[in-house]
């Protein structure tokens, strides 16, 4: 009996059984992350890649058409994973836990996120890709949580939040872009403060 | 008698006149600085930054070592220029009418900066010649300003000042950098709304 066309049940033969087509990219995508952040981009080859997550070279070829694609979703399938937006009662802590967790992937993916956005600077499908599949995901997502700390009354009603994400996230990039001062969770906590305190001395009121 | 190593007072022979190597020098930068903000980095060639100067392209050529290097000095001499921090008594208005200048300018020099910093992401040559000659410059510059705000108490004596840098000017990049939501004045508006204002609505005090 020919086989090949029929998807074999995911229990039915364990350990030998056919994975489940979202497992196998899965892995693959989880493989390629770990390459990424250990060894960077020359790091994400489809063989190492194969190799890793036990899937087979044809399969990856099937579905990426190159290792550059294959990383690029591999890197921002992390980026989803680590930064989901906690959401408890109290939006300064659930965002301090958020930004911590940001910093510390931004530092640990070393300069792979800061090549990216460069090349980004004179390649337009790059450019595109970034803006779709990130830029503007985890802006709406930040938003999200932000809008309802808004409706719940722990920010206040004028503020435009999109401009939250630049002095949030958009502060810690600028940091990886145009590095000068340490990106850490310290610097982290101060945006937190400086935000949510304001600049303006206690008592002050001008005219 | 032999004049060459006398230099010629400015208005000696009006028209003719060798003029003050700085004059020359500046009318260079000037005129690079034209080209690049109108046609983009391939406007600025020799040839043509001579013929806007008035000046030989031996000239050129003994400053600069490519029209790239030129191009970079004019581009951060006018950001110099037009950068200049105000200094009234009211430090909410000066970063106002700064940061508008800044904003007008990003904009007006279209992709060129976004270039140069994408650029610097995997060419360490030209990464340590903007954090030299442009990154660090500019942060100590805001900083000094905001410094003398701090003094005369327009600002909280906890605050870092650093942050704020990346608050303001960083998120303007990011803007510039991941586009997704207008850079305009109405945005640096904002930026300063929200950093003086603070996040947490009046009356409120959390435990």
């Amino acid at each position: 009996m020919e086989r090949a066309d029929i998807p074999a049940p995911p229990a039915l033969k364990p350990g030998r059984g056919r994975r489940r087509t979202e497992d196998v990219r899965r892995a693959a995508l989880s493989a390629a992350a770990e390459l990424l952040l250990s060894e960077g981009m020359p790091g994400v080859t489809f063989a190492k890649v194969a190799t890793h997550a036990g899937v087979s070279k044809m399969t990856l070829y099937k579905w990426w058409s190159s290792p550059g694609s294959l990383a690029f979703e591999a890197y921002f399938t992390v980026f989803e994973d680590t930064l989901a937006f906690p959401q408890t009662d109290d939006i300064r802590r659930d965002l301090t836990t958020q930004l911590h967790a940001f910093v510390d992937l931004l530092c640990r993916s070393g300069t792979v996120m800061a090549e990216i956005i460069g090349a980004a600077q004179s390649d337009s499908d790059l450019a595109a890709a970034l803006s779709t599949q990130y830029v503007r995901k985890r802006r709406r997502l930040a938003v999200e949580r932000l809008a309802l700390a808004q409706q719940s009354g722990q920010i206040r009603q004028d503020v435009d939040l999109e401009t939250i994400v630049d002095q949030l996230w958009g502060a810690c990039y600028h940091r990886l872009l145009l590095p000068a001062e340490p990106l850490d969770t310290d610097f982290a906590d101060r945006l937190i403060a400086n935000l949510f305190t304001g600049l303006t001395p206690p008592g002050e009121h001008r005219p």
